[in-house]
């Protein structure tokens, strides 16, 4: 199943689709029955943590609506409320064959904050700065759990979207630049795990202003989806809608500047299109202590 | 006002508590007048975003609570959802003084799902490694902005507690030792803005089995409570419930073992005791690939 969180225009709300070839169908309705819930909230994505129970009345939801054609829909982040963004850095074959520092390979962060969808664009707040795209899978988490076994790693993965892991660079530590909002963007709707058979072996294909940037395989992972659930578990806990984006191909990754547009399309997943604007460019306190 | 999330009993109910002196008062039921909602959830803490309005009830409910000595609840953390974990690093004045690479002074991040108060305790996930004390100032953000200056930062500021960023060492990205469940310890109690004249001059302490760790004042950090927050509005929205660590004195920093005592204390805002304990050390698919 393919499900979108979309409007079908700017000023509208933001329903819950199932997307069946060029068609999303309303099944908005079936969120009325999770439940309403007063503070302190359970940890977790609501829709995500209830979704495999409530994929039959989606579908009939879906059999039911008469279906919008996906270019008419602003398509938003495919998790509503994400718990947290845990990045995989330097998890791609060429930095362990350069022999790079161990270091290199590992989790990074993101601030939920930075959750984005492709109808948001991408903003470059400091755009006087160069922010690099990071085309990546990102792996939405189903079901909560902590020292996973990569074994079983997979049972607790809900699906799967294409993440552009937007990374300021410079001399901050590493998790700065990926924290801007609009930096964690997801689309263009959640595949559940069920529709992919291998998510080690997708080819995908990042282009910027129609030329190639990012065209490879999530085949050459070092750490492949359930090591990567490992790993992050074996640090925390994991609940439902938590996103780890994979990492990205170190050697393609490049650089945006505001009127590009970036289009992202991942076997199985999707596409999608991303517009890139630019910000205030506003100045901190530490812009004076930077070299 | 200090409030307080505990418990009576570690099998009972969190409970909503008012602090005056030595005794905990009873407010839970003010947490009813806040909305019942259904995903997606807005972001932020829906306690800490209705606070203000909510002090009148807490103050009367608190007044006919016979209240229970503090000594005798399990306290846990003062915020319950906390959106985003932001950590300032390098942030005393030492670091500057020493010629330090301006990298070294910046944010750092750590999971939410780090959040622990008190009762929790520490756990040393992987005791094999060394963790490391950070005592600090904890601010706790209470109304959403983005782009704040640092003259209007403190109006986003709910009120205070202690933090202990408790962080692993080692060769991984600086964020990651930081994210180990309950690494992200809180408390005693949220202390609120207007009862902290200056929390840019407040003492504080941290002894580990009795024997001094960490004794300074939050005057000497670089970047004071305004600038941390409009540092970190400068690249992210803040909500209510996001809290910023302040960063800490890093020549006082230390490790801690399973079995040690940690006690905490900070000029007005309180005192806590955490106990730290030893975690399973499993072992995640890096291991073979650290050096």
């Amino acid at each position: 199943m393919k499900i979108c969180r979309y409007q079908t225009h700017a000023d509208g709300p933001v329903l819950v689709g199932v997307v069946r070839g060029d068609l999303v169908h309303d099944v908005t309705a079936v969120a009325q029955a999770l439940p309403a819930l007063r503070w302190p909230f359970p940890p977790g994505d609501q829709f995500i943590a209830h979704l495999e129970g409530m994929r039959p009345q989606m579908d009939a939801l879906a059999d039911e609506s008469a279906g919008v054609p996906l270019s008419r829909v602003l398509l938003k982040s495919p998790v509503a409320n994400p718990g947290k963004f845990v990045c995989g850095a330097g998890n791609f074959e060429e930095v362990l064959a350069a022999g790079g520092h161990p270091r290199r390979l590992g989790l990074l962060f993101k601030m939920t904050s930075a959750a984005a969808g492709p109808a948001d664009g991408v903003i470059l707040r400091w755009p006087e700065r160069t922010t690099f795209h990071e085309m990546e899978i990102a792996i939405v988490i189903g079901k909560a759990g902590t020292d996973i076994p990569a074994a079983q790693a997979m049972d607790h993965v809900a699906g799967y979207c294409i993440g552009l892991d937007m990374t300021m660079q410079g001399s901050e530590f590493p998790s700065f630049g990926k924290s801007f909002d609009t930096y964690g963007m997801m689309g263009p709707w959640l595949t559940t795990r069920d529709e992919i058979a291998d998510p080690d072996a997708l080819d995908f294909r990042l282009t910027v202003n129609g030329k190639d940037r990012q065209v490879d395989n999530t085949r050459r992972l070092v750490l492949g989806i359930a090591d990567l659930v490992e790993h992050a578990a074996s640090v925390m806990t994991l609940h439902p809608g938590d996103v780890i984006f994979s990492g990205t191909p170190p050697r393609s990754v490049g650089p945006v500047v505001p009127g590009d547009t970036m289009h992202a399309w991942m076997q199985g997943l999707g596409e999608m299109t991303v517009a890139v604007t630019g910000g205030s460019g506003r100045k901190t306190p530490l812009d004076g202590m930077e070299p």
